[in-house]
């Protein structure tokens, strides 16, 4: 070892671990990110509230970060990955229930009539959502979850749902982590629908997934075993004024760096602008046809209209999906 | 540098951190617990799981740790603490309510009268709680929480509230932290007048904070600044058969390792003991009227009976506060 590498070692020894890799993770982060304001500003952004000497500067610990998921980390085209799972899961369960072969919402779910299943109405999906997602053990829950994931396929694109996340987001989410980030997903969907995949798609363990939620009761069968059972009463709904209540109820911290594509993440956005010191609002604007799906104000999913002027008017930063992304799905 | 010296530091370069800070905390940890079976088989079962050559090898991300807090991490006696806050804020806003001179339970408080308090029974708790932890902005509330937290004594030790916390749990904290041990806390108390100060007391940061919650509601002012207020609505109790529901809702995982002191946390330490491979289920048994306080079965606050009954019968590690702590509180 000569002296100047001695010396470099020694240095990068005692320099706290979150400096280094923060360089490090500068230098290459956000390949799939076209050079322009969208990445310049999160880059931006990073180094002020992580470099010592910022006066922005923000603790490790209070670096939080909120995501929403739908539109934000993954697709959510034609319909929610969530609805699509609780309709193959009607499909698995029917050879039990003969009577689903006549009786509404049920029967357009077999027959693959996505029409007959929305005009059934709110009633029509709630049905849907009770028979897929209460009366089940929490951990049975999870196994159809996770077996869904590895057998459902997108009618679009022929793969996984969780394939279809998005790969710059995945970037971003990674080099907020090196950059000491707590990143929290904060979603209208089903908390025990994206916690059993999050941590092996996004890095992001189950305590750091906020999301909407069914009420569960704690019960001790008769061989003494205890177990939570779903139940179909909501307990809290994690979308739109909902997002910042969850934010303060399971994080207890106002983050300093958001990202939503939609008017469900309007107060969210707003929440975490509010804060003082340096903040960071992102929407993810669906503009590639082509590679994704293009829609914004009209749109029955992921309806971005008045996010979109609070954005404009906040000069909050806008991705567009066509411009700024290189790449959409993983390779 | 010589061959062996380097040969050692390449080695332990190439170790994961975590063995060696578990080396070293595994030496020095404890100091405050008396040599006997409580501390050696906290140290065990630690050992058990974070070798990384054991049989009962835990990955650090799945070292769920839940604790309760009242009787568990601090003293509980003569009352619950947040309700000694609640009588020192009636006393606080009583100027602004000159009826509550002459209107029960408000009559009572400002007395001193902690037996009329209690004969005004769950209805006059109930207001209490209402007046002093609702219709307020999350913030101040916050702030009302740090405010008391810096001036309130507790009457028997002349100390602040938040100085009474056990000097053996603070060291297990550490140890656990030191062993990657993510840790949370599951207590009955309110979520809100925990989170405030966890994180300076215990090195616990708010969204690790598990507890019962009022409604929130999220408004924007006239001003355009929007904020969560306080509603007298209980959301959720997070106490009993609740602490399982708790801990799904909020980690989304089943912790290996929970303590507790009191029948309130017996369906936590079930629902711990329940999981597969190696788990750690303890209970501090508040036995030294001298030092601190003496009671179980029959005590109206932090009842332990049927906890303790599980605890005999599963083998549950019951802590003797007299016999296997050295010190209490922290000089």
């Amino acid at each position: 070892m000569d002296r100047r590498s001695l010396l470099a070692s020694m240095l990068a020894a005692a320099l706290p671990a979150s400096s280094v890799v923060s360089a490090r993770a500068q230098a290459a982060a956000l390949p799939s990110w076209q050079e322009g304001p969208a990445k310049a500003s999160i880059m931006e952004f990073v180094a002020r509230v992580t470099r010592p000497n910022s006066p922005d500067f923000v603790l490790a610990d209070e670096r939080i970060a909120v995501f929403d998921n739908d539109g934000t980390l993954w697709c959510e085209q034609p319909i929610y990955s969530q609805l699509a799972f609780a309709l193959d899961q009607v499909k698995l369960l029917a050879p039990a229930h003969p009577e689903w072969q006549t009786q509404e919402p049920f029967k357009s779910v077999l027959a693959n009539d996505l029409a007959g299943v929305v005009r059934s109405g709110e009633q029509g999906i709630f049905e849907i959502m009770t028979v897929t997602h209460a009366g089940m053990a929490t951990d049975e829950f999870d196994r159809a979850v996770m077996a869904w994931t590895r057998t459902a396929r997108h009618p679009r694109y022929h793969r996984g749902y969780t394939e279809l996340v998005f790969q710059p987001m995945l970037e971003l989410l990674e080099f907020l982590r090196q950059s000491d980030f707590k990143i929290f997903v904060v979603s209208g969907g089903g908390i025990d629908f994206m916690r059993p995949w999050m941590q092996a798609v996004y890095g992001i363990p189950p305590e750091r997934v906020v999301g909407s939620s069914g009420m569960a009761k704690y019960v001790v069968g008769a061989d003494g075993r205890p177990a939570l059972i779903k139940d179909s009463k909501i307990d809290f709904v994690d979308d739109g004024p909902g997002k910042p209540v969850g934010i303060h109820k399971f994080i207890g911290r106002r983050p300093i760096f958001a990202f939503g594509n939609s008017d469900g993440d309007l107060q969210m956005l707003q929440w975490t602008a509010a804060g003082s010191g340096a903040r960071f609002m992102g929407i993810v604007h669906h503009t590639d046809a082509d590679r994704e799906y293009a829609y914004d104000r009209n749109s029955s999913v992921g309806k971005l209209d008045k996010a979109w002027d609070e954005a404009m008017k906040e000069r909050w930063i806008v991705v567009d999906m066509k411009q700024d992304w290189k790449v959409v799905f993983p390779s």
